[in-house]
C-alpha cells in the first residue's frame, strides 16, 4: 500500500476548510499534517467546527508555525489576497492548491480590475493553472499551482463552455441567472448574512455585470471562442446553506445543446446531463461532487434554457480541489469523492 | 358611518383565501357573511387555520347553502375551472372578484390552450375586467366580474408593462427569470411541496415558455405592443413561504427603462421603484400589499436589469382582489391594505 | 378627532425598534416624531431597513439630538445597560417604556447578579412597573416608566402565573424548555447567527439555569407565591425568523389547570386558552400581538403539559410595549395591536 | 477480497430508503440486488430519487417478484404493519434488518396497545432483537431479525439508559422535550409536513405520553431498572430537514450523571459524550453515523440536563440498520458509516 500524500490546509476556520477536512476525513490517500488559522491558533478544531470533533486532527496553528519541508501538498482556502503573498514563501517541493480568487485570472490587469488590488505575485501567475479539472485535466496533471475556479463561475461554465465550443449558440446574447445558497458568502461576519435577513428572503447582489466571477468567464468564453465573449449575470442568494443552480438562456438549436453537453461529458464521472427535457434541482446534489445539468427547449424556436447545478462547497470549491489535488499527487481522480448527496 | 359591505369568500380553505380574511379582518369597510369550503363544511375555520382562531367568523359551508342574495360581492379563490360554472349562479346584484385563471385570458381559445379544458363560460367572458388594478382601475370600478391576475404575471408585468408602453426595449429579447416562494402551490398535498422536499432546494418548473401564466403575459404585452411579444420566462420554486422575485434582462436604455417605470409610478400608493441602481429583496414586502422594483444598467451597453418583487398572498392575489373590491365597492382603493410588511 | 400623541423611538436601527414602527405606522393615535440610531445618524431608515421604505418617517439620528420637550412618550429600544442613563436624561413630562432589561429586576442586587454590572439607576428603579400586561394593567396605566419583561420571560409567564395564583400545582417541580426564532438574538453581528450556523441546526444555550430571564422568574413566581419558587428552564434557538413556544411540563391536575388558565384570561383580548387537549403552534401567532396557550393530560396522573406560544417581536416585546403605552397614553388597549397572523 | 453481501431494499421509495441506498453505495461490503417499491415498481431509482442519479441500481420491483434465494440480508424499510406479513415470507437463509415498528415492542399486546392492531406475527416476534447497536451488541451479532428502534427512541435512550443502569437519577422524574426535522415524518402526503405549513413553525406533537415511542422506553427502560420506569416524553417538530435533540431534565448528581455517561460510552466509535457542560447542536451530526451528548449542571442542587442529538435517518434508522446488519453479516461495525458530518 502507498503511503498516505501529506497535505495541509491554510485557512481552515472557514466553510471552504472545513469541507476540505470532511473530504479528506474519507480519503484513504491524504493525510492532514496541519491546519492553519489565524486568528484560532492553538485551538483544536472542535473549538472552531464542533461537527469534525470526532476526528483526530492536528491544532489550528499560525501559517508562520507551519514546518512545509515534508509536506507534499497544500490547500489554501485563504481570503482573497493573501495566496499570492503565501505562495511565494512555499518550498518549491511543495504542490499548492490554491481556493481563492488569487491566480484565477492569467492577466494581471484583469486581477487589478476585478479585485481593485494590484497583483502582488504576477511572476508566479504564469505557472498557475486554471483548476476547471474536466477542461484543464492534463495541465492540471503536472502543474505545481493550481488555481481554482469561483464557484459560480465553475456552474456557469459547465454549462456554457461546450456550446460556445461546439459553436452551437450566439455568443453576444447569453444571460446567466444564478441561485446560489449562503455559505458561498463564508462564514465571515457580515449583517446581510444573518439568519434573520437571510430566511425567507431572495434577492440579487453584484448586479449588471459586476461580479468578480464575470472576469473569469471573460477570460474563458473568449479564450474558447476566440474573440470577446461577455455574457450578462447575476447572482441571487437564496435561503438554503449549499448549492448553486445556474439558469441560462441561450439562442440556438435546443437539440444540439443538448447534444453538445452530453458529448463533452459523457465519459465525465462527476457531470451528469440528464435526458432531453429534464432539469436538475439544487437539493440534488448536496454535499457531492457532481454537477447535474438540463436542457429544454423554449416555446420560440431556437431558444433553449440550460440549469446547471452543483455543491457550492463541494464541486465548486474543496471538491474541485481534492479532485485537482488527486490528479497533481498522482491518484485516482475521484479518490474521496465519490459519496452520494444528502437528500432531504 | 357607512354600513359595511357585506361579502363572501368561496374557497376559505386555502392559503389564498385565508390571506382574504386576514385582510378584511383588518378592513373596516367590509364585513364577512360567508365562507365555502365544501370538504371542510361545518367546520370552524379555527379547525383549518389555527391562526384565524381569535376571529369572530362564519362557520365554512358547502356553496349550495350560501345565501348570496342579500351580499354585495363575492370572492372566488377556488381550484382552476370551479368559478366558470359558479359566476353564472350568483345574482346579478353581486359583485365578483375570481382570485383563480376562469377569466384571465380574455379569448377562449387562448383559455383552452393554456388550461387545457374548454372555457364554460365564453358567454361570460367579454364581461370580466383583468384585474392588475393599476392599468385597469376605471374598467374595474364599473366592473361586475373582476378576473384576478396570477402572481407571477402580476409581478412581471408590474416590470414590463410600462417599457413597453414607452417603447424603450426591444420587444423580441425579454427574458424573466422568476424566483417564487411556495405557498403560490397553495395548501393541496403534492410531494414536490412537502418540507423535506423544498428546504434547502431550488429548482425551475414549468420550463421552457409552458407556465401558463405566460398566457396573460401574451395577451396583455401584445395588446400593449399592438404587435405579437411573446417573452422567455422560467419560473423557480425557493425555500420561503411569500414572495416572488422576478429578475427582467432587458434590451434598452437602463435610464430611459428606469425613467419609464419611475413615470408609470409616480402617484401609485404600492407600487414603489427604488432609485437608479438599488435593487429590491423579497423580503422587504412580505406581508404587504406592495411591489417594489429596481433597474440596474448592465456593463454592456443598451442593456438594463429589472427587478420587481411581491408578495404572492398579498399583491399577488388575495391583496390586489381587496384592492379591486375596494374600487367596485366605491371604498377607498388603499382602505385595508396599508399594513407594513413584517420583517424580519 | 384627538390629537395623535407624540412618540419617539431610541434604538430603531433593531429588531424591536423597526417592529415598533411598523405597528405605529397603523396606529391611528400616535405619530412618530424621532426615531435614533447613534451609529446610523442622518440615514433615512430605508437605508437600515428597506421595507419601511413606503412610510414617511423622520430620519434617524443622534439620541443628544432629539428635543423631547414636546414628546409624550419614548420607547427605549437600546441595548441592555443603555436606558439606566437615558431616562435620567429625559423630562419629567415624558412618559417611558423602556423594552431592555435595565428595569425589569426590582431588586438592584438581582439585577446585579443577572446582568453582571451595577445597577446605574437604583433611584429611579422603584418609579418602574413591570410591563406585563394583563397582570399590571393599572400600576402601568398611571407610570411614568414601564419595564418591558423578556420576550421569554413573557411566554413562559403566561403559561404559568395563573397556575401558581391558583395553587394548582407543585412549585417545587416546573420546568420549562423555550424554542425561539433566530430573531430573538437581535440584528447584531454573532458568528453563531449566521444563516449557515442556525439554518437547519436546534440547540440549546444558557443551560442550567443561566438565561438571565430566569431573573424574572424568580422575582415574579416568588411574589405570587409568597416563598421562593425557582424553575428549571433551557430555551433552545430553532431556525425561525419569529416566536417562541414554551413546554412547561408541571405536576398538578390537568383539569384544574386548564380552568385556572381560562379563568384567568377569559376576558383578554390577546392571550387565548385553546379547548383541553388542543396545542398552539408557533406560526399561528406570526407578527400578531396573540398569545396561544394549550393544556394537555400527561398519561402520568397528575401531571401536564402547558404550551404558550407568542411572536417574541410582537407580544414578546414591542407590541408589549405598543400596548402599555396605549395604557400609559390613556388610549384603547388595543389599538394598533389587533392585526391578525400571518400565515403562512 | 470478500465477496460483497448481497442485499435487497424493501420500500426504497421512503426517505429511510434513500438513506439506506446512500450508504451502501458507500459501502464496499454489500451489494444492493434489489429495491422494492409497490407503486413506483418499473421505475428507475433516478425517477423517484434524482439524487441518485449517478449510481448504477436496480430498477424498483415489486416485493413479490424478488428473487430472495441468493440474498445474505434484507432491509425492510416499510410502513408500519408490513414487516410481520413479509417476514414470514422471506427464505430462513436470509437475514433481515427492520427499519420499521413491527418487531420492537416484546410483548405483543404493548405493540397492540401503541399500534392499534393486533400483531400478525407473534410467533416470530421472539426472535426478534431490539436493534440499539450499543447495548445489544452480541445479541444482534446472531440474530437472525433485528428490530430497529424508533428514531426517538434511539436518541432519548442513549442519553438515558446509561444513568438508570447507573443508579443515578431518579427514575420517576425524567422529562425529555425532543426536536426533530421533517424527514422522520418520511415522504408521505400530510398537509402538516406542506413546506408552507412547517417552514418558520415549531410544534408539539403526540403530546401527554401518547407518542408510539414510549413503548420502547417503558419496555427498555424498566428492563433496565428492573421496575416500572415511565417517563414525560413531547416531541416537537422543527423545520430542518434531519436531525433529532432531545433536552432530558433529570434528577440526579450532575457529575455522577456525566460520569455514567462517560463511561458507557467511552469505547464507543459513534456517540461521543462532550466534556462537561458543553451542550451539543442538532447539525454538527447531519449525515453522519454519530451522536453527540451533552451534560450540564442547574443551578438548583441535584439537578442536570442532558442533551443527546443525532440525525433521524442515519444513526436513527437507516445508519443503525447498516450497522447493526454489519454485525450479522460478519464486516466491521463501522464499515460504510465513517463519513463526516455535512456542515453547514
Amino acid at each position: 500500500m502507498t503511503q498516505a500524500k501529506k497535505i495541509a490546509i491554510l485557512g481552515a476556520s472557514g466553510y471552504t476548510g472545513a469541507e476540505l477536512v470532511r473530504l479528506i476525513a474519507g480519503h484513504n490517500g491524504m493525510e492532514i499534517m496541519a491546519l492553519s488559522g489565524e486568528r484560532n491558533a492553538g485551538k483544536p478544531m472542535a473549538d472552531v467546527f464542533a461537527h469534525l470533533r470526532h476526528l483526530d486532527l492536528p491544532h489550528l496553528q499560525k501559517i508562520a508555525d507551519i514546518d512545509f519541508s515534508h509536506l507534499d501538498l497544500v490547500f489554501c482556502a485563504l481570503p482573497h489576497g493573501h495566496s499570492q503573498a503565501i505562495v511565494r514563501e512555499l518550498p518549491k517541493s511543495v504542490k499548492i492548491v490554491d481556493l481563492g480568487a488569487d491566480f484565477r485570472l492569467r492577466d494581471p490587469a484583469a486581477y487589478e480590475k476585478w479585485y481593485n488590488r494590484p497583483h502582488d505575485a504576477p511572476d508566479i501567475q504564469p505557472e498557475a493553472v486554471y483548476g476547471l479539472t474536466e477542461f484543464y485535466r492534463d495541465a492540471i496533471a503536472s502543474a505545481r499551482l493550481v488555481a481554482g475556479t469561483g464557484c459560480n463561475a465553475a456552474t456557469v461554465q459547465y454549462a456554457i463552455r461546450p456550446l460556445i465550443s461546439a459553436q452551437v449558440i450566439d455568443l453576444d446574447d447569453i444571460i446567466c441567472d444564478l441561485k446560489n445558497g449562503i455559505s458561498g458568502a463564508g462564514r465571515a461576519l457580515n449583517q446581510n448574512m444573518l439568519f434573520g435577513e437571510r430566511a425567507q428572503d431572495v434577492m440579487s447582489y453584484a448586479q449588471g455585470g459586476t461580479h468578480r466571477h464575470i472576469g473569469e468567464f471573460d477570460q474563458e468564453f473568449s479564450a474558447i471562442a476566440g474573440r470577446d465573449v461577455k455574457i450578462m449575470f447575476t447572482p441571487h442568494l437564496v435561503p438554503a446553506n449549499r448549492g448553486i443552480l445556474a439558469t441560462c438562456y441561450v439562442m440556438g438549436d435546443p437539440s444540439q445543446v443538448h447534444d453538445a453537453l452530453s458529448a463533452a461529458y459523457n465519459d465525465e464521472k462527476f457531470i451528469h446531463v440528464l435526458p432531453f427535457g429534464h432539469m436538475p434541482a439544487m437539493s440534488d446534489v448536496q454535499g457531492s461532487n457532481l454537477c447535474h445539468i438540463g436542457v429544454v427547449a423554449d416555446r420560440l424556436p431556437g431558444r433553449a434554457t440550460v440549469v446547471a447545478t452543483l455543491d457550492n462547497l463541494t464541486k465548486g470549491s474543496s471538491g474541485q480541489a481534492v479532485q485537482n489535488a488527486n490528479l497533481m499527487l498522482g491518484l485516482d481522480e475521484t479518490q474521496g469523492l465519490q459519496m452520494a448527496p444528502l437528500f432531504p
